[in-house]
């Protein structure tokens, strides 16, 4: 579903909360994502607006939300929303626009939902959904190319690449929210010489800059999803840390994958910007040719090729502790953009249930590492520093290699379009603490 | 903690519900497995017991279950009893011991307990826990060395396999329940000779003979377990058929592991049997030497050495469309044992939490195949037909190289000791149906 651009995008409108009205707020009311935070102990679901959340829950509560959006919106998850039937989800994000409008929200409604608005200074944001499962792609051929480069010289880039939307199964458990701080993990590190493994903390740890889709909808199981109805089966984006410890993953994961040296924790942004907000951004898919077959049938669809791609900007930035403490500016390691995914969200839907697998609501799709074709796009440090042969020289003077403890990363990214608002995402932070004591 | 057998193990203890007293129930007094079945179209925890299912939802309305194990014995799954403190376990199974047998259960409460019966036949059996993560490992160095040898001759078995106990996480949205069909999966299909891949029903559906152990308790994220402690993370075991295609599991496997291979259908036995009830069935880990080095020290404890295995002999037989057509039985595939694998239940979860990844209660550890070291031990249609190349002739006089639908596979399981009732798993059972249409 290429969603047109409709009133909900007009620049024009503006929210009586003032703050959505500045130039430089990622959530201005033509955004409108979605979140779980803790108020009075409980779960509840709210919409980021400025520096603002609108408290959806209290919304239900005072029965101002469109009847039949009122129980998923006071569900302490997403879930019940991301379940809802499709046409909900505009359905929501009209009542929004209009309800936080200053010119499309009358009188009565707008003194109830001024009663529902908070600070979003200091409030505690939690996991958006509950995630039954959690798959990890490596949908950019960049990323795919430069790290085959480090280990295969000869043959960077595997033959079922330009074919298949190579993916593995990821840990849910460990999925934590913006924030959270990340323990250096302990692990079995490859031995130089053939010798025996030494147990440790990983010497190689690196984060991921990576987008993860919210899955809404269901599919039966043995049922796959056809590309032309695949794009109405991710509800949003959020930005997803996918921290690595190269050192334990690249002597555990042949043959059955990464799996330790991901598991310790993969952090998520709170705020789900849905595929609506940035319906402004669609942009054409990654073109084949040069080499790339095209995709095979089941994975073609006219629609998909000619907006299925997301023109969005990805940055990285680093502080380290001394960083912080001589009152240094984070360093951007990192300027990407969505738009350099070889395969699109729809496909790697459609892929991911050809074999019948049944994607659920709440459901998180990462895309792999999302590196560009320039020196400064590629997305961890494993592609910058070459496996940890070139070292990074940073503002402090110190120098990186893979990340240390008190390390702090921060993704962020957003959407800039002529005639549009700016669209953010707000911010996936996570620092990096000692290891555990063996 | 290796459980000393009490006397819920001794074998004069006979139930009043005679079918339990039979030499050759799979559910004598002594086992006391736990699952979930549908009644009153609610989800209830049950034990099997001889040919009847005693509902622990029902006597624990009955106010007759000790009352802190009432509210988990309530729940519709068994997540709340795995989330209980360990001492609930031998707790709940010493109360069911004296509640079933014929001379420890009191008049008064007997009457109670007996409108707690019912029939097993007939009965819908659900998951018996809500899986957060399920993880498969590749516990069996006889099927790791078998399965390396058909793709890598010259090096069957990976430098890593000897030191790391090798996991994946898997698909948990596709976990089913004994008796459901299976659908055979599309996938993309490995060109034969450069060329491009197929997208087509699988021509190699092979089954996967393995346990799958149920994990209780929680680790917080970033804290390990230690191996000492790590035998009280494991409430029991179930039987699991991770059914595999192994042509787009081919296709697809590298650089991540199985994906879409795998995660069409994976199915569980439903009665949980408890490590309780296989205390007198623990055996002494394989040994190692022979080009085996000593597990690191994180993985190493006494205790676990001793008797951190267990001797469950385990089944596989088929039936297909023309055998059942023609009455005749279904012929055994595979007869392997537990005992053969590699690493302890211990190991897999010391090695899964070593980088501070949280186990949660409900969560599933495959063991991977359980192949043994004979011929007719080799726990899939891979090894057995040796990727196809030596089809099995079939007492119908059909062959097979891999499953053709109508197919049915049943895994079962037993522990047999002298002086101990025989202890079994029930089955596990699933048949093939046809792909979707194209």
């Amino acid at each position: 579903m290429a969603v047109t651009p409709d009133a909900t995008h007009d620049p024009g409108r503006r929210s009586w909360i003032d703050s959505a009205n500045r130039e430089d707020t990622d959530f201005p009311l033509q955004n409108l994502p979605l979140g779980v935070f803790r108020r009075k102990s409980e779960s509840r679901i709210g919409v980021a607006i400025g520096d603002r959340i609108f408290d959806l829950h209290a919304a239900a509560g005072a029965e101002i939300v469109p009847p039949r959006l009122r129980e998923p919106c006071l569900a302490p998850r997403l879930n019940r929303l991301l379940a809802a039937e499709h046409a909900a989800w505009p359905e929501l994000r009209g009542w929004l626009s209009d309800v936080l409008s200053m010119d499309s929200c009358p009188a009565s409604l707008r003194s109830i939902a001024e009663a529902c608005v908070l600070p979003a200074a200091g409030v505690e944001m939690l996991l958006p959904m509950q995630v039954g499962d959690y798959t990890d792609f490596y949908a950019s051929r960049h990323h795919a190319t430069n790290v085959g480069a480090l280990f295969r010289p000869d043959q960077p880039l595997l033959p079922n690449y330009a074919w298949v939307p190579i993916g593995y199964h990821g840990r849910c458990s460990s999925l934590v929210i913006s924030g959270t701080g990340v323990r250096r993990p302990n692990g079995q590190l490859r031995p130089e010489t053939g010798g025996s493994p030494v147990f440790g903390p990983t010497r190689q740890l690196d984060y991921e800059l990576e987008l993860g889709a919210v899955v809404g909808g269901t599919n039966a199981l043995g049922e796959p999803v056809p590309i032309a109805k695949a794009g109405e089966r991710v509800f949003g984006l959020v930005l997803l840390n996918d921290w690595s410890a190269r050192d334990i993953q690249a002597w555990e994961y042949q043959p059955l994958g990464p799996f330790l040296g991901k598991s310790f924790a993969t952090t998520l942004s709170p705020w789900v910007v849905t595929l609506e907000a940035l319906a402004p951004f669609r942009t054409t898919a990654t073109p084949r040719g040069d080499g790339n077959p095209p995709p095979l049938p089941y994975l073609t669809d006219a629609a998909d090729v000619a907006g299925g791609a997301f023109d969005l900007q990805l940055d990285v930035f680093l502080a380290t502790e001394r960083m912080r403490r001589d009152g240094i500016d984070p360093v951007r390691l990192t300027r990407s953009n969505l738009r350099h995914l070889y395969w699109t969200l729809a496909q790697l839907v459609t892929h991911h249930t050809s074999n019948g697998c049944n994607l659920q609501p709440g459901d998180l799709l990462g895309t792999g590492t999302v590196s560009g074709p320039e020196p400064e796009s590629v997305g961890c440090l494993l592609e910058r520093t070459r496996r940890g042969t070139a070292p990074l020289p940073l503002p402090s003077g110190e120098t990186r290699t893979f990340l240390e403890d008190g390390d702090e990363i921060v993704l962020r990214a957003f959407a800039e379009r002529s005639g549009y608002r700016r669209i953010g995402f707000g911010e996936c932070r996570g620092r990096v603490l000692a290891a555990h004591p063996l």
